[in-house]
C-alpha cells in the first residue's frame, strides 16, 4: 500500500498529465486507500485540485461501459475493442472494477493476462480495482479513477465489470454508452440474473457468434428491443472476439450511440446526473470520515445505548448529526 | 407500493407485536421503500421508535447468514433449518436478500417456492428483499428488516444471500454466526469467486454429499481450516438438505458457535460493531435525503460547474456539506 508521506503533490500532478503509467498507478492507489480508510485523502485531495483545473477539465473522456455474466468474453472483447481504439489513434485507458473481490486488494488477475498484449503500449493504461472497505467505497472510487485516466489523456475509457449485480448496475450509470455482452448457451441461473442488466443496454454484443445457438440469442434480444421505449433501440452486434470478428461493427454501434446522445442532449443530461452523485458520494464520504473514526466515542456511547434498547436508531442518528453540526468548523 | 397515508402508528406497531404476518410484510415494505426513496421515512421512524422501546429491544433475536453461490443448495437448507428450529419450538423469520434483481422491486420468488411447506405456519415468517434504487440502501434496509422480524417475536433469523460478493460480505456481517455453503462439483469461476466468502465463514456446510466430489470439497476445507487463525476453528457439516440429512449436525455446530461466541465476549463485540454501523448508514441515509432531494437547485448548480471543470469534486462537496450545517436545525 503507497504511503501518503513523501508525495510532491505538484510532481505526482504533473506526471499524471504527462501520462506516466507509475505516476498514474500511485494516484490510483491513492484513490483506493481513500475508499478503504475514511480521512486517508489528503494528498488525494491536492493532487485531484491541481488536476480538476486543466483545459477541458478531467471529465472530458468517454466512457463506453462493459458488462456481463463470467464467461461472456468480456476481458477478449475489451481486448479487441482496445486494438480497433488504438487504430483509430485514441489513448485507451482500461479500468476493471471486481467487486467479488473484497478482500484480495486487487482484483483477480486472471483475465487480464490475455490484455498483455497491449502491456507495453503507453497508450493504453489498464487497471483493476475491488472493492476494499466499506460498500459504497467502489461508488465513490471509481469515478475518481476514471478521473485520473482522463487526466493522463486518456480520451476512450472502457469501464468492464466483472459479474453481474447492482454494483455492476451502478458503475454501469457511470459510462456514456452501456454495452451489454451475451454468449449462447448460458444457463438458466444466468438468465434470470440477467433481468437487471438488459435494462441499462445501449448496445448489445452477441459474444461467441460461432457458437451454437448464437442466432437464438439474437433473435431474443432483437424481440426483446422490438418494444423498447424511447428514442433509441439497442443495436445488437455479434462479435467472436477471440478472432477480433466484429471489432468494426461495434465501433459503428458505438459512434451511432455517440450521435444520438449528443444530438438528443442526452449526453449531457447523464453528465450531469453523474456529477450530482459523485458530488453528493463524495460529501457522504466526507461526512462519514468525520463521525465514523475508530475513536469516536460518542458513536460507540450511542451503539450501546441502542443494543440496550434505551434509544431508537433514529434518534442516534440524529443525535450524531446534531454532534456533527456542533463540532462543523466553520471553513471546511 | 404501500402508502405512508392511512397508516395508524400505534396500530401496526401493536399488530407487528402480536406477529400479524399482514402488518410484518406492511412494515418491511416501508422499510424498502425509504430505502429507495430518501427521506420517505415518517410513518417507518415512529413505528420503529415504538417497537424499539419494547422488553429486550429488538436486537433480541439470533441472526444465523446462509450464503455461498447460485446452485449450492442455500434455499433447500434455509427449508431444512427451518424445520429443524420449529422442531425446538422457535418462531423463525426468514430474510432472503437478492441485491442482484435491482430493477423488479422484489427478489427472485422461484427459490422460495421451495419453502412454501412453512407458509401456512403462523411462526415462520419469510420475506425476500432485493435491492432497490441506491447502493447502500440494502445495507440499511437489512438490518430494519431484521429489527421488525425480531419485533415480531421472531427469535431466529435466516439470513439467506442470492450469489458471491461484496454485497453478500457485507450482509453475512449482520449474523451473529455466518454458514457459507459449498457443493461438490462447482465450476472454476465460482472457486476463484469463493475466494472472499470462505474467510467470513463460522460454520462450513458441504451440502450434496452424496454427490461425487464431496469428500474431496470436504479435505480442501479441512486443510484451508486447519491453518486457521484465532480461537474459533470452523467447524465443516456434511448435509443431504433435500432428504434433511444433517440438519442435527448442523443444529450441533450452530449450538458449539453461539457458545463460543457468548464464552469469548465476541458476541458483545459483533453486536456493539453492528450497532455502531446501523445508526452510522442511518445517518448517512438522514443526511443524503437532506441534500439529495429531486428538487435541490443547489446541488445541481455545483454539478454544472464542476462538470465545467470550475470546481473539483472536493471543494463541491465541501459546499454541500457547508450548506448543510447552514441549514441544520437545532432540534432535528
Amino acid at each position: 500500500m503507497p504511503s501518503e508521506r513523501n508525495v510532491d503533490v505538484q510532481e505526482l500532478a504533473d506526471a499524471v498529465r504527462r501520462g506516466s503509467p507509475r505516476a498514474v498507478a500511485r494516484l490510483i492507489s491513492l484513490v483506493e486507500d481513500a475508499a478503504a480508510v475514511p480521512g486517508r485523502d489528503g494528498v488525494l485531495r491536492q493532487v485531484m485540485a491541481r488536476l480538476a483545473t486543466g483545459a477541458g477539465g478531467p471529465c472530458g473522456a468517454r466512457v463506453i461501459g462493459l458488462t456481463g455474466a463470467p464467461g461472456v468474453g468480456k476481458s477478449t472483447t475489451t481486448n479487441m475493442l482496445i486494438a480497433a481504439l488504438r487504430g483509430r489513434g485514441h489513448r485507451v485507458g482500461v479500468l476493471a472494477v471486481d467487486p467479488s473481490s473484497p478482500f484480495t486488494g486487487g482484483a483477480l488477475l486472471g483475465d487480464r493476462v490475455r490484455m498483455r498484449g497491449h502491456a507495453t503500449d503507453p497508450d493504453v493504461f489498464i487497471r483493476s480495482m475491488s472493492s476494499r472497505g466499506h460498500l459504497g467505497g467502489l461508488a465513490w472510487a471509481a469515478p475518481q479513477a476514471l478521473r485520473v485516466l482522463a487526466a493522463a489523456g486518456c480520451d476512450v475509457i472502457l469501464l468492464e465489470t466483472v459479474g453481474i449485480g447492482q454494483i455492476e448496475v451502478d458503475i454501469a450509470r457511470l459510462a456514456d454508452t452501456t454495452v451489454v455482452l451475451l454468449a449462447p448457451g448460458m444457463g438458466d441461473d444466468v438468465q434470470a440474473a440477467k433481468a437487471g442488466i438488459l435494462e441499462i443496454a445501449d448496445v448489445f454484443v452477441v459474444n461467441k457468434a460461432d457458437h451454437e445457438g448464437a442466432q437464438a440469442t439474437v433473435r431474443e434480444l432483437r424481440t426483446m428491443t422490438s418494444v423498447a421505449k424511447g428514442p433509441w433501440r439497442p443495436p445488437i452486434v455479434t462479435t467472436v472476439a477471440t478472432r477480433g470478428d466484429g471489432a468494426g461493427d461495434l465501433l459503428t454501434a458505438l459512434d451511432k450511440h455517440l450521435a444520438h446522445l449528443e444530438e438528443s442532449g442526452e449526453d449531457h443530461r447523464r453528465r450531469l446526473t453523474r456529477a450530482r452523485e459523485e458530488i453528493e458520494s463524495a460529501a457522504l464520504a466526507r461526512l462519514r470520515s468525520r463521525f465514523a473514526g475508530p475513536h469516536d466515542d460518542r458513536l460507540d456511547a450511542l451503539a450501546r445505548r441502542l443494543l440496550a434498547g434505551e434509544v431508537d436508531l433514529y434518534t442516534a442518528a440524529d443525535d450524531v448529526i446534531a454532534a456533527l453540526n456542533r463540532s462543523a468548523r466553520p471553513t471546511v
